[in-house]
């Protein structure tokens, strides 16, 4: 019998692609946002991202917004590990028929993410395809790596942002729902243009310490705690606090809606960090001191298992169902 | 006017996107075979290299080989300029009902090559798409780069090894011409699994301060020595004696076809470097130090144009018409 990728979906190809090559001891395990060498007593960061075309450009994006979100999706992994952005290729797959100028676009907005995050387009690579294919190699340096390190009870799970924009964006683009007046400008902006939170690298760095584990949410929040915990092997992580802003809670009545658009958005390219318990005043402190944001919204509880949002004293499962391909 | 990248082809699209963004000066140039910063006095290389299976999967070749084949690719560029691989990334987009062993034998063959180049797999990223794209990345690092300076009068122009191999491979499998007995394995073992000369490393090391510049042989032979004019500026490369093995010259009678084999082959990964004028012997002796092969094929001469091949004291020109995407 013959097996496609589409009968096992895209965790268990990945699995089975990580089993059937050798592994090493590195900084940061196989799996994470990133991968971590060590170079003259430095971390040297490295990460590739691919996005496909027709997959990622929403409808009423430009091919500049798409150059912008390939850069910063590579920049984040780099970032959520506690390193900085030093160069970046970019390698192109484009079909013949496709116009130059917007080509032309993807490298400029490309370039204009690398700007913003202070660094260089290097080098690349071109090739013919019949659909377009972008990919973007990013290489950082870091004095300390942030881990994802196995959770421990009473961990505290924080997050850098506030989420649902990107998921009502999609659900306004994909699903044709209604975006209401007031939030359509932040919601849109946010999806067409999410950005790496490089900023917080020094505060990620400070912080490290107390820092357990850490992820970017490019998957979608839900997706993400449950990285964590398959690093951690077990337990469940009960959220109590919804990371959403006022004008969208004010915004969008339907809860139902508003919760699917928190834990099953991504592409935010928020940092999702679990913070030793105890330690999260001191955290928070740090993260004050960088007039930066940091919402705590959980906790980690070994004899849970999966993730849960707690709603009027009710606990309500977060199912593990974020973007898959090949299903 | 609507203008495609099939009406530009592919090197005037190159030059257009790199006029698209921001430069600045590094190690190595920007369209040099890697890219190179220096973090804590060391040379880090950087490259990316794709290949698309549809373009790639040659008649007879396995998914093995097509892994082995996108590690060669991206090794060879950080050996040639002097660096040695320290990681490698991979990135797949696949379609959906691809056969999930047929990607397990890239990773695989990948890993063999990862293996062989005393490297590791540590990451990738997987995308569904509609065809097969294979990105990998590599990282290096060296203690010398060799970069692509401008050739002087007399520069001697060497390679590591013998053409042809390649070029007679896809003349078989792509447009179906015969291949003597005598030579078919040879032939299709190296058009198959071609291997970059890590070898060579430290040779390079050794000779770099006589090497003015350096190129891997990925787009075939012409098309090198014409990109290393290009960096001159001008002038061209006169090649009086053709790096082929007595083996394939004894059976292939049609010269014309040995000749188009020979600088129309492409993917051996051989070395093409620019020796100092004056100083062949010393560099032939450093290799002879390490047992390697040099051959010297030709000189650079200010007042040609072009690349030129000497036979029986006529000179045939040799065209630039590598492989070439978006034609």
């Amino acid at each position: 019998m013959v097996s496609t990728l589409g009968s096992f979906g895209e965790k268990k190809v990945i699995e089975t692609i990580i089993k059937a090559i050798r592994k090493r001891k590195l900084p940061l395990e196989i799996g994470d946002d990133a991968t971590a060498i060590t170079v003259a007593s430095k971390y040297i960061l490295f990460k590739i991202d691919t996005i496909v075309g027709k997959y990622s450009l929403l409808p009423g994006m430009n091919y500049r917004d798409l150059g912008w979100r390939i850069v910063t999706a590579a920049v984040s992994d780099i970032v959520v590990k506690g390193g900085r952005p030093l160069s970046l290729l970019m390698s192109i797959t484009a079909p013949s028929d496709l116009e130059l100028e917007k080509l032309i676009d993807i490298m400029k907005g490309a370039d204009e993410a690398a700007e913003f995050y202070g660094t260089y387009i290097d080098g690349g690579d071109t090739n013919e395809g019949s659909e377009l294919v972008l990919s973007c190699a990013c290489i950082g340096s870091a004095n300390k790596v942030i881990k994802r390190n196995p959770l421990r009870e009473g961990d505290v799970i924080a997050v850098s942002g506030f989420f649902g924009y990107t998921g009502l964006g999609f659900q306004y683009l994909l699903e044709k729902k209604e975006l209401p007046p007031s939030i359509k400008n932040v919601v849109l902006s946010k999806t067409y243009r999410p950005i790496a939170r490089l900023d917080l690298v020094n505060v990620l760095e400070e912080s490290s310490e107390y820092i357990r584990s850490s992820i970017d949410s490019s998957d979608g929040l839900a997706e993400s705690l449950y990285q964590l915990i398959k690093c951690t092997g077990e337990g469940g992580i009960i959220v109590d606090n919804l990371p959403v802003h006022t004008t969208i809670l004010n915004a969008i009545q339907d809860f139902d809606r508003l919760l699917r658009a928190v834990f099953y958005g991504g592409e935010e390219f928020e940092i999702i960090i679990a913070v030793k318990r105890g330690f999260e005043n001191k955290v928070k402190k740090i993260f004050e001191k960088y007039n930066k944001d940091l919402i705590f919204i959980g906790n980690y509880r070994h004899k849970l298992d999966g993730v849960y949002f707690m709603k009027d004293q009710k606990r309500i499962h977060i199912e593990r169902k974020g973007w898959e391909y090949f299903s």
